[in-house]
């Protein structure tokens, strides 16, 4: 992994509680750097908008709910074009990486940068690197102009193709340097946001003039800080025709229980909202809400009870969900070999094989179960409307960024309005569903499925949680301090 | 009409520029009423979610882009489930109205209603009104249980059926008053919460306890303070077929020329965002911003340009785009009986056989020009994931503000969190898309069509419009009192 | 238009009534052809394929529902690969042209007839003539390699451009002996395959080593004796989405009408099978069956009794129907302008306002009426995969057919078997709706619509059609005289 | 099982070799039946159509590629209404049972023997049985009006809902006794059409008034004689976004592999179609065609050259594929444990495993497999256009059949025309993919895939399958012993 220095936050105080986390600019470390006018400035669609620049000093307030008299708390460099520039339109070198799995809307973003430095900022050299951050280090780039990329909106998948690990971060500084690159976009998720963060450092320690952007990507919307990733919408809304295909199915039999497994290795927002947008669910498992299976106040309690009400159920869980569970009934498997465990570690195949056996063989019931995975055929379409859209602007706004100077960020909306956020905000957590806060809690009410908290436990989950009363207040409207328990506006 | 008083806003004042426009409340006019503990306290799921009730003094922020040194400004009330509720569930006797014309979603909204009123207050006694405010003075009624919602959000329209007009507020009053009703929940547009407004006013002036809750509805997303209204999304998505069927006609074909009319008599945000989303359209018009056809700089020109460079152009507009062209063009053509007429108040079918004269007859170029109206095709589709989950949130928001004792409120998410807003924050203007500002620019930019305006234009247009200097600042950050510039996340 | 000599049908007759329809072929003309074994006998695919070709003497029965004495009746050629060919990979030259309106299916159609010709035959040099018939004479064309059309199926409308007319026949005839084309493939309706005829003609006169192959193209499905046209099962499922619409609009009014006009200029098939196949539809209206508006019997009338019954109602028109009605409109309305006109000879638009007209101001009844005219979004999706498959074999079985030297032929499935047919079966009359035949009677069934026929029309219409009684049995089960009749299996 | 007595066709022959292979009849068995005019006579919606009825001795051809000299072979009786028929409207009491698994398009055919029954001929009285067979033993019925069916189209399933298994004959035939039904429409596969056969049986030993119709319902399109079953259309539709999904996964990674299962037990149709459809792949598996995977002319031999050619490839599977090799390596793996087993059962997982030890370990390669199984996903959509206009005439077939008084016979399109075929036909073998017929040559050509046949296979194939000499012209050209091979016109 190589290289890593201490990041230094860059914070500005002011009145009232404001705070500003601002992002690295290349003048933190390159003295004298000359500024050229913006030339968006001599584009007529642009001459008539007179607000069309941002303001130097316009920052986004990550707390909105708010009381009369609280501190006004952690403030974001807004997203935008600036009227002065740190890169001149023929001096621009720039190149565009795509790393992890695929995710509706990746096509669009790459789309968008490159007509975004064509358009905008009239830039001619744009590449490609092939297959993720390993590309860097193999010979073929993709030359990237809007030609190439004018129709890519409209397929899943990305055309830079892309891979997993493979950041061997002097060797693509290395890279960058010989190529003479200038700008990196890198599109990808929390793993590839920390190498873009040491790729960013190892850049400020060989003093180049390099931007380092990064674009978060995550289908499961497991990135804090930003308001919801790109893809998520078209995942949601693409995980519907499972659920639906599920709830015919089981609706068509005696007993008859779905089981549709979607994306959600740490976080269950995907799941959540895909249940809250169907209706057709009883039961949503999250990572980040344990369950158990037997006994009283248990996930069979429940299910027996809806197959007698009902005649049918649907659980809907994200891959991540009951993975402790999972590992206890691998452990007392442990003869077992290789391939029998590889099928255990699908939970999806683990719950569908363990409730048939509860309610087969323990409760001599005759069930119907159909197990779906929709997984692939999710990650693999091409962004929605709304998707298509977001992308644009996240595009856009990351290229404004890297020509008006700033480097080692990340970019995304937040509260609505597009931000310049520092690489360690949106990787030092993960975004997760809070199972205390309101959204869950619609969820429960949407699906009528227990909580799986013992009494006791919510004592104890209480005492642990809960602030000092001071805090209380701040606690219950501050927002900044627990990002992913506001409301999703989707 | 009828009955009409002055509206008095509620506001509340606090340190640095603090401001509070609060929703009024039962007890603002009825003293002494008693409260109850709000029954979800009982409810499991919910008992261990310790931050689900909202506190009393959130707010929820209108500004988010600001400086170090911005005042607070406006806020509202947040939304949500209080400790204390203002109805006991055995007492409350609700009924909903849909009014106007389709939009994606309605039926969602219609069963989070009842969903929410049954499952969470435990309310048993929902009637629907049938066929828009009209359906007050009639006799029938649709009784609504959560069995007869149950599958409807999976359809278009709304199952209560909708109309125009129709808003008598004395026999409205009268009709809730002789059924008895405590909280009437009216889905509709502009026209629709200007209704539910006087008939607040007219409840409040008789001194019933009766809630009035307005969910606003607008495809057109043209409704202020919000951020975006519901199947606006939805309708988004769906318009894309149009265009893209627009983009194969017109390639395949000399000189093909698409045009498609899209949703939009007031403000062009469907065009606009359809536009962004599809990358495919040459020029996107809007009622916003005026064109004009003939001469330098004009649309005739620019399509030329189009078709010389690339054989084909497609033209997305808003119904509502060009009304000032359309009616000089029917003075002129004022001998003409009323069919004929009626032929050109649609500016899709005007344009199109201005397009064609002029390019037949005065250029005397051969142009395959293909008209397309998927107006109905976009209203009619129920709700994508997204939206449902939005219209799901709408109605729960709207459930807690009526049972908290709220009235004369309407709903919606404000920067992502969903707040109380009084009825003539959305009613006294309309959300419009502000050419001068940035969201115009990028579909300037990625479209390449020219701004039409002439260098006078750009000259009186700013002057009129500039704020003196010393607001300037403020006015570039401020967003409460230009809530339509803002990017609207999508 | 040019050339033309009269037309001698290729008859072989048989036992027992056999008669075979057969097409021209190269050695009618030309003598000491020399043939060519396949190289299909090469390839290791075909190779474990004992019944690859097809016997020379297969023929095609086009009379399937028989009595134990009927005759045997018409017979085509069937189509598919032969052992002996008369081109040699080397030498062919192709070309391709798409002529008229745009279809689902077209570039499968292209792409398979390139991959044809270069995987199964080694043919290297395709052209694309641009534009329709008229590209012969412009000077550029497109090369088509496997490449260049991987994956256009997935795309709607044609990649080679369309137009109408442009067929001198000399001219295109010298264009293609100036190029050297030895194959001409060429795709389109009716007009289309006329003017394919004269050129073949032309050749033969010319005594040129020409095979002239048509595709016939209606997505009206008006073309006879094949059992469907391509494009059509794609172009009757998105006209579910219109009806779906216009059913959801008229559900949620007060005596809503929906009118939905869907493509069909002299026959109601698409009409009729969007009709069977939604079921939401009241009243189909096609250009076979007349009707007529006021009095007993009348569409007013019978519209009237349903919104009594069921407060709404939906009517699906073919754009073909009523044309004659719409004509006498006209007259009436002689003095009207050149505007006027146009609006009225949409016969949506036309009896749209009838129907305003007759309900409001005659009636004094309100309705609320949506028009719905998704043509241009229908004929533009990429087919599906029915008929992807469908193009894929009418692709494959005319490139058969040129290379085994048959010449003015056009091909398409006759009772599920693909056969080669002579031009002038399929363009000297259109296939129409029977509607004194079994499949109308269903719709007329599902529909529960009056027939509009009056008692009067009946008998004579009886008196005219009706055949001499020894004919009558025959009539009654002899499909080759009326293939309009038949039921197509979609 | 239970009772069974031998199947005595009824066969009528005539000259030039006319054989007609009749269905059974009330009259048969039960002597001195009354009939009825038909009431279709009284609807003034079919008294204008003058050949409504069919012709009592129209018979369709099962044999339509001939030669001059063909014998005329099997003919089966014409579906359709008679003018005569044996029950009169008051006096039947019909029942609908679906058995097996989904199939799209299974509520339209319930919707339409309902809406059948009801319109066409005044029946009133009509029960669904509930959850396939063995809901006859059940007390519980579900009466059925077209009221209840009305919307049922528009969803996937069943609402009667079904099983397997359970045809205890004397108890079902009982059961109808003790109900008093007198029509019994059968909605079920190959074993189901088995089961209606012995209860046809059964009722005809009882000597009862009663009709046994079946309606052939098979995804996997193994029902012979037929020209398709019905959602087939509708599968090969679904099938194309697993592929596509597939197809974009495996671009976008290095030596990506998409693998697909599709369903087809015993019958490769569905991976064909959904293979000619999509032409994105590279290779398709069914069982009716063996494969080998390791050696010269192997699978994995294949997919190394593919992926060094192209850099990703994709597999497309029937579920019964390769089954003879997934045994064999069960058998090796003797030791696992059953969950290990259950693994393996699904050829899909099992494959896919394979190819990755393959690779990953004797290759030393890195590839990217991502296997996608859409089975539940294709099953539970609704029937498109084209299928629900198929699944409507089917329907009114057998209703038309019931009514003429022929029982023990089942329905379907032959040659286009919808014809009564005794139960024996249809379940004395399975429609399977002729590999050594054009369509599966078709498909190799399509995909260049190996045909897996080692030289001494073919030798051996072709020596036990060519039949004697002189029987080679009418083998080829004989359509009736080999439904399979006939290109199916979808």
């Amino acid at each position: 992994m190589g290289l890593s220095t201490k990041y230094e936050p860059k914070i500005v105080t002011g009145d009232a509680g404001y705070v500003l986390e601002d992002v690295p600019h290349l003048s933190d470390y390159i003295s004298n750097l000359p500024t050229y006018p913006n030339p968006l400035q001599d584009n007529p669609a642009y001459s008539v908008v007179k607000q069309y620049f941002v303001n130097v000093d316009d920052t986004v307030a990550q707390k909105i709910v708010v009381h009369k008299t609280s501190p006004r708390g952690i403030h974001l460099r807004r997203a935008g074009p600036r009227q002065k520039v740190y890169f001149e339109s023929d001096e621009v070198h720039a190149c565009i990486v795509t790393c992890g799995g695929l995710c509706p809307g990746l096509n669009t973003v790459i789309r968008e940068i490159v007509c975004g430095l064509n358009y905008m900022y009239g830039v001619k050299r744009i590449l490609g690197i092939e297959g993720g951050y390993k590309g860097f280090y193999a010979r073929n780039t993709i030359p990237l102009t809007p030609k190439v990329v004018n129709d890519i909106h409209k397929r899943g998948g990305t055309i830079l193709g892309t891979s997993r690990g493979g950041h061997d971060t002097s060797k693509i500084v290395d890279s960058i340097q010989d190529r003479g690159i200038n700008q990196v976009y890198i599109i990808g998720g929390d793993g590839t946001q920390k190498g873009a963060s040491v790729i960013y450092e190892e850049i400020k320690r060989r003093g180049l003039k390099v931007a380092v952007a990064g674009i978060p990507k995550t289908i499961d919307n497991d990135i804090p800080v930003i308001d919801k990733s790109f893809g998520f919408d078209t995942a949601v809304e693409e995980a519907q025709r499972a659920i639906n295909a599920a709830h015919v199915e089981a609706e068509s039999v005696e007993n008859g229980i779905g089981v549709v497994k979607l994306m959600g290795r740490y976080s269950g927002f995907i799941a959540m909202y895909a249940t809250l947008a169907s209706r057709d669910v009883d039961c949503c498992l999250i990572p980040e809400s344990p369950f158990y299976l037997e006994g009283p106040g248990g996930l069979f309690e429940y299910m027996e009870k809806r197959l007698k009400e009902n005649g049918h159920m649907i659980i809907v869980m994200a891959e991540g969900a009951g993975q402790e569970l999972l590992s206890e009934s691998m452990h007392t498997m442990d003869q077992q070999d290789a391939s029998g465990n590889k099928l255990l570690q699908d939970v999806g195949l683990w719950i569908s094989e363990s409730i048939k056996d509860h309610f087969t063989k323990k409760r001599k019931m005759i069930i119907n179960l159909k197990y779906i995975d929709p997984t692939y055929m999710i990650r693999a379409v091409p962004g929605n409307a709304s998707d298509n859209v977001y992308c644009t602007l996240l595009a856009h706004s990351v290229v404004h960024g890297a020509f008006a100077g700033y480097t080692g960020f990340t970019v995304g909306p937040v509260n609505g309005r597009h931000a310049y956020i520092p690489f360690h905000r949106v990787t030092e957590k993960q975004n997760k569903v809070v199972i205390t806060d309101r959204m869950w809690a619609r969820l429960l009410s949407s699906t009528n499925q227990p909580s799986f908290l013992k009494p006791k436990d919510i004592t104890v989950s209480k005492r642990e949680k809960e602030p000092p009363t001071q805090l209380l207040d701040g606690e219950n409207c501050t927002d900044d301090r627990k990002p992913v328990s506001k409301e999703l506006v989707t």
